[in-house]
């Protein structure tokens, strides 16, 4: 997956990363040249565990206005969502716990959660810790239902809510957080990473004011902060600074959701036309097409079966890796639109399709 | 403690920060527009778990230099020195270990072993686990002599060795490191955060070969990878791009060496001027002064002098948050020289004396 992904001639469907051409480099270097400047030079400095204040300030605000009644001392500003995720399990699960996390998730939560000796399983109901995705989930593209909402608020314990592309939801504003219904035991997860720049590594954790003290001191211990350099960037870029005006943010998430609905649009009607048998439901956000092998077809290996596809010249997320239980089948696959080239959608499903012929001589 | 760093009319001698004066804004200005608008904004993008690969190369030559056999894959670039910390921890030590730290250590290390639910200690002998810091200690600011080098690698168990200050060094170049006497026990901690800068948060882990790859696996479960941003500028900085020159590394930091050592000097002086009973160690190297109450006074409330202390507008670090069992006795303190303008060292060491008054109605 690395060579193909540092493979020029490989389209890359895999890696679910945001499109280059959408970093604001102009606007984020202006951003640094203030920051690094400021007197006492904060951008360069240790600063505190729990972050920027004005960050945690613009987070509280976001969610706020979606509903949840959360103030800045309950945001922690983290190195990313992955370090909010892994604090929010640290705080929500005990030792062998079983983690409720659908029948497919974010690969690297599934990993995180193996690796700290829990569970992670498909269903919800009995697992005392959840670690959902309700307002666009990934790999699938879809919001919760309210049934699934309702069903969800019903079950006791902890709720691990990463909202990570729920500015990224294409008929945006985002939807009412869990956090808004079950603030005593929702631990929110949210970041910059898919509508900013992963490079910053800045992401938050929310948690109930119980725990407040608790996670700010795993923080500190994790890695004592996140890094000043890319919260002094966010923060001027976001929030302005003197005589620098801050970003239109809103403007610049409208514009983020045209151009990943396009992208959307576009794979989706590349797979139509070359994968014609395989399903998926179109998405409602995010950068990926959960993409379903026809039913039916003799077993296709999926290690054999992403060899073919790279070999071919086109990279894809397997299946198993986002299931809980590793199951390759039924087979599918997670199709990113949001950073290949879209000139190269046709080409890469064409190639995609050539791959996968679970007729030939048995196998792919 | 916080309200007095954020009252600029306390002296601060808390806190361990490097000086703002040698950040150098423009050369790391001058790497971030280079970085930024590189093809693929790698600066921006996400990055693999283990960090850049030149970053890797730099940190695995400049040990190699120093006599340890390091090749670049054996080094993982971290979200600063405290997570590297943290993942050699989690490598190292079983549930419940004892981990042995010497009398007086790096206080946020001794609170992740506590919160991880293992056992600071002082004697080394005996713990499975060691954390130290041989090249300059922090508090104590002296290199570990070559007895206890010996004793040290004569116990076995893993050891994990935090060198942060070991480029500060006054005297330099840094000594050998354990690493290069016992590789395949010895857990390897640096920074940037002393030498560059802490706000970039970039430090690494040095891993055996045998624990590559579950490093990286936890490196990645932890926070994916450490900021793209920090890297790019670091590496950019260090080690130039294109037409653009690297950093002449060993100009600065003998440079640095000169600049730390006239304020260990200075504040040495001015401490026994003003507070002529109270016992230390000149420091080889590092940030800070470790330094002794007079013995024989009547019992000294620890909380109740650092509190005098702030009111007299003066700062320090408290002992007993450098101590495996917390003991505020024999009162200890660290002084911090780093970050301080100079000429406020005399003025700080008078506010001392005044704060302890060990004679005054029985207590501070």
């Amino acid at each position: 997956m690395r060579a193909a992904a540092a493979d020029g001639r490989v389209i890359g469907l895999a890696g679910g990363l945001p499109a280059e051409a959408q970093f604001p480099k102009r606007a984020l270097a202006r951003a640094f040249l203030h920051a690094v400047h400021r007197a006492g030079a904060p951008a360069l400095q240790y600063g505190w565990a729990e972050g920027s204040d004005r960050l945690r300030a613009f987070v509280a605000g976001r969610l706020q206005a979606r509903g949840a009644a959360v103030e800045p001392a309950d945001v922690i500003i983290t190195s990313g969502a992955q370090q909010a995720i892994a604090l929010a399990l640290e705080l929500a699960a005990g030792p062998g716990d079983a983690v409720g996390v659908g029948p497919e998730t974010y690969p690297a939560a599934l990993e995180l959660i193996r690796a700290r000796g829990l569970s992670p399983v498909a269903r919800w109901d009995g697992a005392p810790v959840r670690y959902v995705m309700p307002a666009v989930h990934n790999p699938r593209g879809d919001g919760l239902s309210a049934a699934g909402r309702a069903e969800l608020l019903q079950t006791p314990g902890a709720i691990v809510e990463d909202d990570a592309y729920a500015e990224l939801r294409f008929d945006g504003p985002p939807s009412r957080p869990l956090l808004a219904d079950a603030p005593d035991r929702v631990l929110h997860v949210g970041t910059l990473s898919k509508t900013l720049s992963p490079g910053l590594r800045i992401g938050w954790l929310v948690v109930p004011p119980r725990l407040r003290e608790q996670a700010v001191e795993l923080k500190q211990g994790t890695d004592l902060q996140a890094s000043s350099l890319g919260q002094a960037v966010a923060e001027t870029y976001l929030l302005g600074d003197g005589e620098l005006a801050g970003a239109d943010w809103e403007a610049r998430l409208a514009r983020l959701r045209r151009f990943y609905r396009r992208r959307a649009t576009l794979l989706g009607r590349a797979l139509r036309a070359h994968l014609p048998d395989w399903s998926f439901t179109p998405p409602e956000g995010g950068f990926a097409i959960w993409a379903r092998a026809p039913e039916g077809h003799p077993p296709v290996d999926e290690l054999a079966f992403l060899r073919a596809a790279v070999e071919a010249g086109v990279s894809f997320d397997p299946g198993s890796t986002f299931r809980p239980d590793r199951a390759a089948h039924p087979l599918a696959i997670r199709l990113c639109f949001s950073a290949a080239p879209t000139d190269s959608f046709e080409e890469g499903a064409r190639r995609l399709a050539r791959a996968f012929s679970p007729g030939r001589s048995g196998a792919v």
